[in-house]
């Protein structure tokens, strides 16, 4: 021990440790995964994390990378000990290129910072996840984040051009280029978005940026059942209208942001879907106009918002992950089931089924996500001191993954595999398929050394 | 041999062959590379497909998957023998799914069917290759297949939800799922998108589609100098206007636009840049405003172009590629260093290039191309008779790829590498970076047997 410590010392110098105090500031994420790392090391440089690696390598020490510790699959609990190498510091935005319309980043970023760096220039990096004002770009890369723009804009998937990654042996290589397009070798880039950390360490990114719209025009729509919201948005997508969001808000989560904010401008009761459309004046109020059309048909009542109460709804939407406190100060959101996903025609169906499931169980829910990508969270509050509120927990959680696999659906639209649903993906993606996912593992990493028993490999 | 043929016609029956003239047809694609294969096999099912491979893997044979023959890197050119197998007659539409905007494919259906099946319900399938009305689906994901109009909407890569792919050894895998977001274990539908057969064989895909838009209009800028067009090109992006098409033609182009069409509407000199903007009625005009005003500062002149008239000049456009031979009838175009790319930035930078060494090699050459996501294609022509042209021309394209490396740019945005362009690989990405493109073949590829040289792998 003493003599790695020397040896991380002499690459990063003060900028490691193996302090109990520092060790338990490095347990895990937003979920309930933690594990104990016997060293915490802050790298500044490309070069620092590569013999790092090569260190970890030869001393057969697992590495686990962090960026803000914003996940909530335990993506970055290193359960198995080791070092967790803590990217938060290497935080330069190295390049805005608004010609080229790329920016190059290091991993450390947060994603608002890197937003507010591009409005000046009338640019913005699309994917916006809730922990948008502190996640950092390596862990959205890592999980390949997207949130509630995806809808229109795609996934971190889309924009990541190029990576500067350091493998398991502290080789460093570089993917991609600054082209927009390419057809040269294989598409190693997006091999390592949504790779939570198991083939390789990210160091740069050169990130596809897009500009920010004119005008942003929200429609409100209140249904009398959340099943029928989900036909209403099917009708619109199969009129070829692309919102640039598109959320569910069930009754419940209307009830948390009403004691959040009495004052904000949104119906007392029934299930809403907000649908925003972005683009010029003219396309918008357009747009605006065909989704209330649409909606009138099967609504209780529908509403376009814009401006400053458009941006106090958005800011209502931001909070009510955190806000769900607000209904039962003694319960707890567990993230757990939180982030299923199913083809667009199924979300009725899902909705139904996680009725059913939480009603049986006896277990409160708030469900709220993107729904015009498929994508429901649903947040299960429990009573933590209480056992048996686990166990229906598990329960409940289990059976929400079973239905979104059985929707032809994913456990995960956005959040990732991590440790939380691990066990979950050889049966959504099939053995054979995860063997293959095993042998890619075992080429770029054969000591299995980078965040291991991440996804189950 | 004729105990393969055995083993082949038990699996396909009478759609295998080892006769010298079928073997004859199935020597190449597009491009000048050439090889004969010993057994062509026609399979039509996945289950033919995976016992085809099977064998394969036991008695060490190639396998060259090819779809309609329209590739330019000697993708499917079988060089080092073994079995061809034409994927052609997998040619169904299996569903056209509108609610969740996708379609499910076999691999071997032509892209402008899949459009035509998809025009009723007002939907498309957005990658447009200029060999659109014959090419494969299978051969689109296999090359990640872009065209005109990726510029806004993206390539192959970003419209590929799952595919069925038979690996080396037959195992069947399905990879993603039937949803527009996943954040599920590695991205192995990525993997296989632009793999040019040398990891699997795909048997089936499910797509994206989009809704077609409204309204298409055309703005046509001609310029005195490419370079200058080059400029404009870049003030329109950056500020922050998309084009669905965004297209250079230059005046040698121009000349042989005319010879074919001499009553088509554009101008007689200059170098012109084609914009398509698409959508609403408003926004397009909108967008086509902006861009003449932007256009208007350096360019000759600049007109806006619609209905029939957009249409003949789009068809046109398609023709460049092949009509070149119009210019001079004892020469040849022939595929080489035709499908460089850059960072939008640097295309004055590579016109520039790209002309001193056509004029300093004194070999005649179009430039045209989709200059709005950096890519330039070279059209260089030879008497194929005159082996001092080869030499020219070989030296030619070397320093076209050579020029768009050293601008950070790739050896092909579109048509592949196969072997055309295998030697600029390991160049291009780095030495370590084609290292673990090697490793990842050979895990799931263990004897080389498919597609066996391309990619240098």
């Amino acid at each position: 021990m003493t003599e790695i410590m020397q040896e991380l010392e002499e690459i990063v110098g003060d900028r490691a440790s193996a302090s109990p105090g520092e060790r338990c500031c490095y347990t895990g994420d937003a979920s309930q995964i933690v594990g104990m790392p016997d060293f915490v090391v802050r790298p500044q440089s490309t070069s620092q994390v590569s013999r790092i690696l090569r260190l970890c390598s030869k001393k057969l020490i697992s590495v686990t990378a962090r960026g803000a510790g914003t996940g909530l699959a335990g993506g970055c609990s290193p359960v198995k000990g080791g070092l967790v190498l803590d990217m938060s510091g290497m935080n330069r935005i190295l390049e805005i290129d608004i010609e080229n319309q790329q920016v190059i980043v290091e991993p450390g970023v947060v994603a608002e910072k890197l937003n507010s760096a591009l409005k000046p220039y009338g640019f913005f990096f699309p994917p916006d996840p809730g922990s948008l004002a502190m996640c950092t770009i390596g862990g959205m890369i890592s999980y390949n984040s997207s949130g509630m723009r995806c809808v229109k804009y795609g996934t971190v998937r889309n924009y990541v051009l190029n990576l500067e990654v350091v493998l398991a042996d502290g080789r460093v290589i570089h993917t991609g280029k600054k082209v927009l397009k390419s057809s040269a070798g294989y598409d190693l880039t997006r091999l390592f978005v949504g790779s939570e950390g198991t083939l390789g360490i990210i160091t740069q990114a050169g990130l596809k940026i897009a500009p920010l719209p004119n005008t942003r025009k929200l429609i409100l729509a209140c249904f009398d059942e959340a099943e029928i919201a989900g036909q209403a948005v099917i009708e619109i997508f199969s009129n070829g209208i692309t919102p640039s969001a598109c959320e569910i808000l069930d009754r419940t989560t209307l009830q948390v942001l009403k004691l959040c904010d009495p004052l904000l401008a949104i119906p007392e009761e029934g299930d809403i879907i907000l649908f925003e459309v972005d683009g010029t004046e003219s396309s918008t109020s357009e747009a605006a106009g065909q989704i209330s059309e649409i909606c009138q048909i099967t609504a209780k009542s529908v509403r376009i918002a814009s401006g400053r109460e458009m941006d106090s709804i958005w800011v209502a939407r931001r909070l009510v992950g955190a806000a769900i406190s607000r209904l039962d100060p003694t319960k707890t959101r567990i993230y757990m089931g939180e982030d299923v996903g199913v083809p667009i025609k199924e979300i009725p169906a899902l909705i139904k089924k996680v009725q059913q499931i939480t009603t049986k169980l006896d277990i409160p829910a708030m469900k709220y996500g993107h729904i015009g990508d498929g994508n429901l969270h649903v947040a299960l509050f429990i009573d933590v001191m209480i056992e048996e509120q686990w166990q229906k927990l598990r329960l409940a959680a289990d059976r929400i993954h079973r239905a979104a696999m059985e929707l032809g659906g994913t456990v995960s639209s956005e959040h990732g595999i991590g440790l939380v649903r691990a066990q979950y993906l050889p049966e959504q993606v099939g053995t054979e398929t995860f063997s293959v996912m095993q042998s890619i593992k075992n080429a770029l990493d054969p000591h299995g050394i980078l965040n291991p028993g991440k996804m189950g490999l």
